[in-house]
C-alpha cells in the first residue's frame, strides 16, 4: 500500500472505532444521549483543511464523554510548523480521540486516542489508552493491562509503550503523582517499515473495547458512599492539572486554533480542589494513592 | 528611601495587609477557620532561599480562599534566567497573593496580589485586582472599579491598569472571553522613580479592603437558586482554565519548582465543566456573559 491508501485505510478505521464504541457505550447505558457535531476547519491561510466529527455522550451512568474523530490537512502557522521540524509547513492528520468519565466512583476513567499523521517527508503514528481508577480493584488494573499487553504481543511493543505511558501521564507539580495507573502510550512512532506500523496501530486501537467496557459493565451498579465520591472529584481534579498543564495534545490543539469545545471534552463535569487534600487515613482511597505511581501491573516485567 | 529599605518597608506591608484581611474576613464570616503554614524554600544550588506564610481558608461563606504571603531569594535555574533577562541568575522578590471563592453565587470571586521583585541592577513592581462575579449586578462592578480608580487617581494609572487588565485575565482559547469583570493590573512597573513606584504600589494595594469586603457583605444571605449555582460552578471550570492554561503566575511558580499546595490555592472548591454549555437564554446568567467583555465601568474612559 502507498501512503494515500494508508491515510484513507487509517482514517476509515477511526471513523469505524468511533461508531462501535458509541454502539457498545449504549448497549451498557441505553439512557445515553449522544450529541454529534460536524465541523469544519479552515487552514492557516484561510483554506479548507478538513473537519471533525465530535460526540458528546451523557446518560444516567455515564457523567460525560467525549468520543471524537477528525482528519485535518493543510497549512500550519509557520511559527508551529518549525517546531515539528519536519520541514514542511504542512499536514495532513487523522485520529480517534475518546475520554469516558462514569458517575460511578467505582467504574474508572478512560482515555485513548490513536493518530496518523504526516508532514512533508515524514510519517508516524501515535497513540494509546490509560485507566484512572478510583478505587483499589487491583483486578481491575490488571485486566486492563493484560489486554494491552496482548494486544501489543505481536509487534514486541508492551514494555516499551507501557514504560512511555508511565512517563506521559504524570503530574510533576505534583510530587510526580501519576493521572491514573498508565497502559500503553507511544509517540512519533516510525519503524521504518510502515505498512507495519500502520498494521499494528490499528491492531492494536481495537483492543480498546475489551480492555475497558467489561470493567465499566461489572462496576457500575456497585454501591458507594460520599468519602468514594469526594475521592473521586478530587483527583479529577488532578486529571484537569494534568490535561491543561502538561498534556502535549491539549496544548497542541488549543495552540492550533484547534476547536476548543471538542479538545476540552476531555475535562470530567465535576471536581474539586481542597487545599493540602489527602485521603483519610486507612481509608481504600489513601491505598489507591499507593498505586498512582508506575508499576508492574503484569508481574512480569 | 535605598532599595534594601524599600524591599523590607514592603516586605513588612504585604505581611501586615495579610493580617488585616484575615482579619476582615473573619469579621463576616466569623465561622472561617484559617490552616497557616509557614514554610521555608531552597534556592537552585539548594542554599537557604527564604519561604512564605500561606493561610488557607475555609468557612460557613467562604467555600475556599487562600491569602498568601511570601519573600524569597537566591539562585534561579540558569534557563529560566535568562528568560527574565535581567542579566542576573538572581531574584529576590516579595508579595502578597489572594483569593476568596464564596460559596454564594451572588457574591463574586476576588483574586489580588501585589510584589516588588529584584534581578541583579533591575527592580520592578507588579499586581493588582480583578472580579469575577456571577450575578449581573451592576451596581457592584461599577464599586469595585470606582474603589480602584480612586486608589489609582494620584499616580494617573488607572486608565493604563484597567486596560492592561482587560487583557491579560482572557481566555483566549474561548473566544476571547475575560475570566471576570477586570480591574486593575500592572506588570514590571519601573518609571525610573523607585521611591514613588513603591509608594504608590503601597498606596493602590490598601483599597483592597473597600474594593470587595463591602459587596462581599452585601451579598452574603442573599437567596440564590440552582441555576445561579450551576451558572458559578461553569464559570469556575472557565476560571480553572485562566488559571492553569494562562496564568504567567501560576506557571512562573510551578516552573520555578515554587510550592505547588501554595500556588494551587488559587482554584475553586468546586466546578463544573459541560461540552458547550450555555446559560438560559433570557437569564440573568445569559446577561452576565455580555459582561466578561472589556467595558468602560466609570463612564469617563
Amino acid at each position: 500500500m502507498d501512503i494515500a491508501d494508508h491515510k484513507e485505510a487509517f482514517s476509515k478505521h477511526v471513523y469505524a472505532l468511533q461508531e462501535e464504541i458509541c454502539k457498545e457505550l449504549k448497549r451498557i447505558d441505553p439512557s445515553i444521549v449522544i450529541t454529534e457535531d460536524n465541523w469544519k476547519r479552515e487552514d492557516f491561510k484561510g483554506n479548507e483543511g478538513g473537519g471533525g466529527r465530535t460526540r458528546a455522550i451523557t446518560g444516567k451512568f455515564i457523567e460525560n464523554a467525549g468520543v471524537n474523530c477528525s482528519t485535518i490537512y493543510g497549512e500550519l502557522d509557520p511559527k508551529f510548523a518549525s517546531s515539528l521540524n519536519t520541514g514542511s509547513t504542512e499536514i495532513w492528520a487523522t485520529g480517534i480521540s475518546l475520554i469516558i468519565h462514569p458517575y460511578n466512583p467505582k467504574c474508572p476513567t478512560v482515555h485513548a486516542n490513536f493518530r496518523l499523521i504526516q508532514s512533508g517527508e515524514k510519517f508516524w503514528l501515535g497513540g494509546g489508552a490509560d485507566l484512572t481508577p478510583y478505587y483499589p480493584y487491583e483486578n481491575d488494573f490488571v485486566d486492563f493491562h493484560n489486554t494491552w499487553a496482548k494486544a501489543c504481543e505481536p509487534y514486541g511493543v508492551y514494555n516499551d509503550f507501557k514504560k512511555t505511558c508511565d512517563e506521559y501521564f504524570v503530574n510533576y507539580h505534583r510530587d510526580d503523582e501519576m493521572r491514573g495507573i498508565g497502559g500503553i502510550f507511544f509517540d512519533h512512532f516510525n519503524s521504518g517499515d510502515f505498512d507495519k506500523d500502520v498494521e499494528m496501530s490499528i491492531s492494536i486501537s481495537k483492543a480498546f473495547i475489551a480492555s475497558y467496557f467489561p470493567i465499566l459493565e461489572r462496576r457500575l451498579n456497585e454501591a458507594y458512599n460520599e468519602a468514594d465520591e469526594d475521592f473521586q472529584l478530587h483527583r479529577r481534579g488532578r486529571y484537569v492539572e494534568f490535561n491543561l498543564l502538561h498534556d502535549r495534545g491539549t496544548i497542541f490543539g488549543l495552540k492550533t486554533k484547534g476547536r476548543t469545545s471538542s479538545i476540552l471534552i476531555s475535562l470530567p463535569g465535576r471536581c474539586k480542589f481542597t487545599y493540602e487534600y489527602a485521603p483519610v487515613p486507612g481509608s481504600p482511597h489513601e491505598k489507591m494513592m499507593a498505586y498512582y505511581r508506575p508499576k508492574d501491573w503484569l508481574g512480569k516485567l
